[in-house]
């Protein structure tokens, strides 16, 4: 019964539902984190510290929501994607991103002087995080989702080593060192690092090239004696399964994602290796 | 240029669009914050500091986006309304949402302190908020949306102060308390609390009865000469001339928001009267 | 109760409401119709029975689906802008959609024999048509969506009777027509047409010129005392009165627009003129 | 550049685009079939011109646009499924939709007087169709979304073929014969026809009881050497070569099934069988 005369403005409400049996990626961004970076100086190209925040405030979201599946982040951003059963708020996209966003700003917040032990915050440059939500259908492109992230973090490090190997170690203008890379290919930029600077681009921290991924590991034998694989023939496995799936089974593997340790990798995950036992941490 | 080929993936990208010229209204709740103020012992039925900081953080969140034209908070939800023409995120309802609750979120930790001096936070136990975004296409719904949560304020207030003065001043169990209360109209609950405890429920705090409502004082003259009001013909000013404002002059009201000084209401926001003059501060 | 275990796809279905209180703008388009008029040698550049016969289907369309309240025609689409109280299929886009474009259909194909006594339709060239629904919060702006096909008609008009005058009184070929008009303006074509083959493109058939606005003359005092006009001051009253506006009221308003006689105009729409009355027609 | 200064409308229009790389499922029913069938004296329990009007009309969509992979129809509906890569309208829903209800009803109203020669058309009763589209991530839901159909198809059909027995060689009242079938199940109905009619159900014409199946006979090998199963494990063979299909390979395959015979099957597409070999027909 309604409680006020009001109440018909809710008819108005409308919730987008995402497509179910598709898997869910929220990717989350830090709003004006040029500024924020500047603010605080973070350390350039990499910031270990604020990388590391990133990472914690991540796992930490993994911790809360058991729905994710794992997680890819680099840079200000972070991706986060759902298993394709998730029926968190009943798929509501508006619920599901802003919880995202704001359990990620809470926990950033929190952990900060962790991290930052001798930077306090200033309330008039606080960090914030926008997100939003894409639905995948099939386990290639999300997989192909997490590639595009992985290419994306290399090739903005390789230009920010460069660039700032350039200022800070080869005394150039930041306008004369964006001059010298312009136009520049990959092979160029590893050239004029080793060349220059007697820098091996491949040995730099890992982390930094290619980013962070968090899955749980959730030990052999997955979500049954589905081994998933993107690049294998197991999405059949996966689609024949899905909708046999019980209430009860879906809790269980709930259970176990909740009680798997959350493990963080720094490595390739565009070739197959990554991807060949995929049906450990996603289904 | 795709930089890579996984660059496909953004295809499935889909941007919910607001429509033009209609408030939107976004509206942040406490997740779980029935565990949440057990778990930091907030004062029953109300608990000041938790309201203060509430609204503190909303001010914060009005201070830093200038579309908002007003919010209205209660209990542990805030809704802010932007104003018609806000364009910020070219109307993208993902962004949208995700950044208020975002920054909402940060205010809210970050001012934790000055509120909850004695309680430091728990990192297994952080707040945090969802949100949703809801449009209207007349100042008529956005005064509706208003008295909607201000009567359901009201009613739960009503009911809380009952529950708790019979647990806590009557001695009831929580049990008991709940079952004296089954079916009990306003007027029974009134008159309850004054028969039994001497308490004139209109003599409770304001705050408490009225929830918050923050506008920006822009002067008079608001908009132009429009001086829009929900309850009179002043509808069709704003519509006759939405679409002769130029962008300089959008502009010069999204500056002079900007200045304008927040101002922190406790007020009747169902009758005419505080809507008789709402060209000051919605547009 | 589920009749079948395969009924959990219907969970898949999302539908797109389309929010309350708008105007809702159908747009029809017929589909190919440069080679549809080439088949069936509709006459250059207009063809009478052709357009007749779009402003009888949408006539008929009108008679059939009271929450229509005026429609626009002109070449090969047609518009209808329903009442912004419509409730219609509970405002779901796609059945609204669907619903115009197959009625509009039936209607053209089964009238076409009374505009083309002599040509029978081809089964492998059959007319068919399709939509789209935009939403409009205001007046203002249905005035300027009917205002904007309005220009269309007289740009494309002016520059087809240009064309076709050229290639059929001049005796150009059709590249050589559309040369001689390139970058022309409508004062330049005007005078090509008077100089030239002593054409007062003013005085060519008005329907052309302007195309059709289908009203439904529900009589003076339209919809209470309130006589709606976008120019003015009196989108207030609808404002102010559409949710108070009861049920049998509304069903009242409807029988009188199912009653109405609707009324074929060839005039301006772009200026004030047509709209100082047009509460009489649309709310 | 604008044509004229009311061009803003236009970005008003909001494309919902259906998500990529999922299958859509467009279904179409009758408007008022309840009506349309009693005007028109359509024969009891089926009427076999009507369903086959249905079924010459469905065939020549197809014919017209070759996205579609197959289409299942019963009574006063029909679905049609396109295929998974379809990029028709760059797959915005209301074109779609809108255009399978105005083709197919252009079809109907056009193949008419083939399947009722005795009975014109009557204006103020013209047969129209309103619309949705589904999308389904996985060929699994596509083949439970047709058995959900064919199910619906029995579950009817029994009841029908039951009551309008009653009725028409039983002699009993529409109510009476509703009555007497109120709670029973299907093998009481097939009893109940059996032993007071000498009916046996399954000896009724298979079109009624198992609705039509249209799929293109693209021959074996369907898409290259995929022979795509929703009932074995080849959903990944799909995926895997999905998006590395050639736009050459899309627009060859395009033009197999234009050329294609389509082929209508009165057939049981609930169990393996009809799916063991569906790479044939679908992508």
């Amino acid at each position: 019964m309604a409680k006020s005369r009001f109440e018909y403005v809710r008819t108005y409400e409308q919730d987008a539902i995402l497509l179910p049996n598709t898997y869910i990626v929220i990717r989350l961004d830090g709003r004006g984190f040029h500024r924020f970076s500047a603010h605080y100086n973070f350390q350039k190209p990499n910031d270990k510290r604020a990388l590391c925040l990133m990472n914690a405030a991540a796992k930490q979201v993994m911790q809360q929501i058991p729905d994710v599946a794992g997680a890819y982040g680099q840079s200000d951003e972070f991706s986060f994607v759902l298993s394709r059963e998730c029926k968190m708020f009943d798929r509501r996209e508006a619920k599901l991103v802003s919880t995202f966003a704001s359990t990620f700003t809470a926990q950033y917040l929190f952990l900060w002087p962790e991290y930052f032990p001798d930077t306090p915050l200033d309330g008039n440059m606080l960090p914030s995080f926008d997100g939003r939500a894409v639905l995948y259908p099939s386990l290639r492109e999300v997989r192909d989702y997490f590639s595009w992230r992985q290419a994306d973090c290399h090739i903005n490090n390789l230009y920010n080593t460069s660039f700032w190997t350039l200022v800070l170690g080869g005394g150039l203008s930041e306008q004369d060192a964006e001059q010298a890379l312009m136009g520049t290919n990959s092979g160029e930029k590893n050239e004029l690092l080793f060349s220059r600077f007697g820098i091996n681009y491949n040995n730099e921290e890992i982390m930094y090239r290619k980013g962070t991924m968090l899955i749980r590991d959730v030990g052999t034998g997955g979500s049954g004696s589905a081994s998933a694989s993107a690049s294998e023939s197991t999405e059949s496995i996966d689609v024949r399964e899905w909708h046999e799936k019980s209430k009860r089974q879906i809790e269980r593997e709930k259970t176990k994602r909740r009680k798997a340790e959350i493990v963080e990798l720094h490595v390739d995950i565009i070739g197959n290796e990554f991807w060949t036992d995929a049906g450990r941490w996603i289904s």
